[in-house]
């Protein structure tokens, strides 16, 4: 070990190799609850591509596994550390190439914060669509490597559609460059994608060239109040069905309206059993796609639809979306004496036309585990977040958490969904990813994997 | 042999086993002018899934290399026959399995034709958009082993963005189903997209979920016409560089305006040096948008740019821009006595800013080598299909042609760009992947296929 350290400390510069345990115990895990997570040997912190190849050369030569990391704001467990291994932290690659507004591309190091890339080619008239929950902190690389979602999904598509290519480093050491910065092109195996979305287990992304959209138009919000969550999931069935495509179909159960509210009060009707969110976004046809939306709300049994008046009160809306996630924690954290209260955070899709059926198991699944369960989630995709309250001092509270978990990914998988819409598998969906895929889907994976990384030193023990 | 032809008999149904040399001769290659083929030594059409596993199982137990075929339509030799293979043609498996017009999916056997597809959607209000020139003939699952692209793609993006999920019958006789039903979905490693474009060398695709997309809406459609090829390719640069998202931007040169009227009179400007035709389709803002493009042109250096009046018009440019492919065969067939012109087709993409520059360069290119080159494609894409007029009775003038191939993918890769927008890698264009991706990439590219086919026994010699 000190024999790596020598030479991870010859190859980067000062303070790019971190050591002491009270450094090292930050960059343990990710935001992911009831994971694993073991002890780093070492923390780097490369600032290039060369840098990167010669932290895995070193920990390869010597068979010590390395695990790659941004903001660990990550849901599943994909970031955690495994004890003695060398982890990367990409967040000091953190500039931005080059923006080219003609051929709408950017290319990106994998430590630029999503939110950062957002606002400069914003500046330019351009718009990067995907915008996880986390976009404030959370990285391009790390978003990539999950493959990240959001809210802008339902119309213009996860991270994976805006990847163009990557520069990998790869177990070997090796520099691999994917993709293109064309338009189209089809030459080989598409290695970009097979790189999104695989978590670090098989190459780490040095350099990320994204697709650019033009800037959005301006956008219509509504709101519909539902007096049960089954007459909003038909409502999203409905607004699908008749070809519509807002660009933001939201859901929010009571307990979050009313997590919300205590967090922040927003205004919202936190006597409604769900609320959606909907907007419409193609310019002068918005309003009259946003008319329509607010018809199939009312004739799916809606209480109440209103329009935002004006683009301040449109961004309140969002805003309170955007604080389900922090209000769900804190309730959590308050629904236990002591501070003890945690989320066990779920990430299921289904199609849509078994939201409502969904909706309606995840709160049969409530009452039989007897743990509250709130949802949130992107309706118009039909990904929901069933946030499961469980007390963290109590093992049986937990154990009838973790339960009600597995019950709603059977439900969900049964219903041709899957098991994970947006978050990645991580450790926390290991065995599920498994039922997902069968036997079959598994061996694959184990093939690719070891034709990449034979020594299985990259993020070891994540996904499958 | 006649063991292998005994196991294949009894697997497959009466009529579904070929081995007369008449109707094998008919499977030995596709579309591509210049590239390789065999003679198979059997042909098989199976109708199911269980059919072609008893195919691969038998063939893989002996050691026979097994191609795929759908319509062999392909202009890259990807699905030509080697000599002693076992040809799948995939085309009896053209089952439509299901349309769920709520959650816009469609469920197909690979040799549903992409033209029945997109009818049978299009009865339910909905859109399959990947519209290859071949779709009248070209099948779905030839399309997602080639990636198919079309006029379309500039807005609504290449196959690859419409496959969903896949079933794949591997190597070794397994039966793999990658991907969901759902509208997001990131559980394990993106398999889906990996088979997709893979040319047949990964897998045998026997079944395939695709994404729709609601009908489109009323569009409205434009012709420039350029006293120069730069021009255009000026007008497309500043289209792109405005935000303007047109449903169609395609470029005709000057040679494939004469072949088409001489093929079968349009009305065409046969005068122009370069034809824009451009049509928006985002209803109400379509006439904002087209008027926005017409300005760019004039402003480019247009000549002339006209509307069309109405729908049949637009119809009939469309179908004047659909005809350049067979026109430009009749022109190079008649470029030469005897009939023995022939046609190299290029397939070269660049970032849409190199447009012009390229244009340029192949007029160059045209005039160094001594041989005609027609220009047609995909210009809001940067995706031009460079058409080489050569004699294939004179090896000099083919070989003028070789060089000039060589010479049009050298510029192109110089300027950022790929060797194939779309037609895929097959035979024609091995050499020129090696060179796009490098010795790294095509070695991630040789693991990866050792880890699915160790035998090397899918589609060999094909891709890389």
């Amino acid at each position: 070990m000190s024999d790596l350290l020598a030479e991870l400390r010859a190859a980067l510069p000062d303070g790019a190799v971190l050591t002491d345990p009270d450094l090292l115990r930050g960059y343990r895990r990710d935001e992911a609850d009831l994971c694993a997570y073991g002890m780093p040997a070492v923390v780097v912190r490369p600032r290039s591509t060369d840098e990167v190849v010669a932290v895995v050369r070193a920990a390869a030569a010597r068979g010590v596994p390395v695990v790659p990391q941004g903001a660990r704001t990550g849901l599943a467990g994909a970031a955690n550390a495994v004890d003695g291994a060398v982890v990367i932290a990409m967040t000091a690659m953190d500039r931005i190439v080059e923006i080219d507004p003609v051929n709408r591309i950017a290319v990106v190091q994998p430590g630029v914060v999503n939110a950062a890339l957002a606002r400069a080619v914003a500046e330019q008239g351009l718009r990067y669509p995907p915008d996880p929950g986390s976009w404030e902190s959370s990285t391009i690389g790390g978003n990539v490597s999950t493959n990240a979602g959001g809210m802008c999904c339902v119309k213009y598509g996860v991270t994976t559609e805006y990847v163009l290519g990557l520069e990998v480093v790869l177990a070997s050491g090796e520099v691999l460059r994917t993709g293109r910065r064309t338009a189209k092109g089809v030459a080989g195996y598409d290695l970009t994608r097979l790189f999104v979305g695989s978590e670090g287990t098989l190459g780490i992304i040095t350099e990320i060239t994204v697709a650019l959209r033009p800037a959005p138009e301006d956008s219509l919000t509504l709101v519909a109040v539902f007096p049960s969550t089954a007459a909003a999931g038909a409502a999203v069935a409905a607004i699908s069905s008749a070809g519509l495509t807002p660009s933001l179909l939201e859901l929010l159960d009571r307990t979050h309206l009313g997590a919300i509210e205590a967090y922040q009060p927003m205004g919202l009707r936190t006597d409604a059993k769900a609320l959606l969110l909907a907007a419409a976004d193609t310019g002068a046809r918005a309003a009259a796609e946003l008319e329509r939306i607010a018809e199939l709300c009312t004739a799916a049994g809606a209480d109440e639809v209103y329009a935002a008046t004006d683009a301040v009160e449109a961004a309140a809306l969002l805003q309170a979306r955007r604080l389900a996630h922090p209000a769900m924690e804190k309730f959590a954290l308050d629904a236990f004496p002591g501070g003890n209260g945690g989320l066990i955070i779920d990430d299921v899709a289904v199609p849509r036309t078994a939201l409502a059926a969904l909706l309606d198991g995840i709160e049969k699944v409530s009452a039989e585990y007897g743990v509250p369960i709130g949802v949130v989630g992107h309706a118009g995709d039909g990904n929901l977040h069933p946030n499961i309250v469980v007390d963290r001092a109590d093992p049986a509270s937990v154990e009838r958490g973790r339960l009600a978990f597995d019950a709603i990914m059977q439900i969900a998988l049964s219903m041709g969904g899957t098991c994970t819409g947006e978050h990645g598998v991580g450790l926390l969906k290991r065995d599920w990813l498994a039922r997902e895929i069968g036997p079959v889907g598994v061996r694959v994976h184990q093939a690719i994997k070891a034709a990449l990384d034979p020594a299985g030193l990259l993020n070891p023990g994540k996904v499958f």
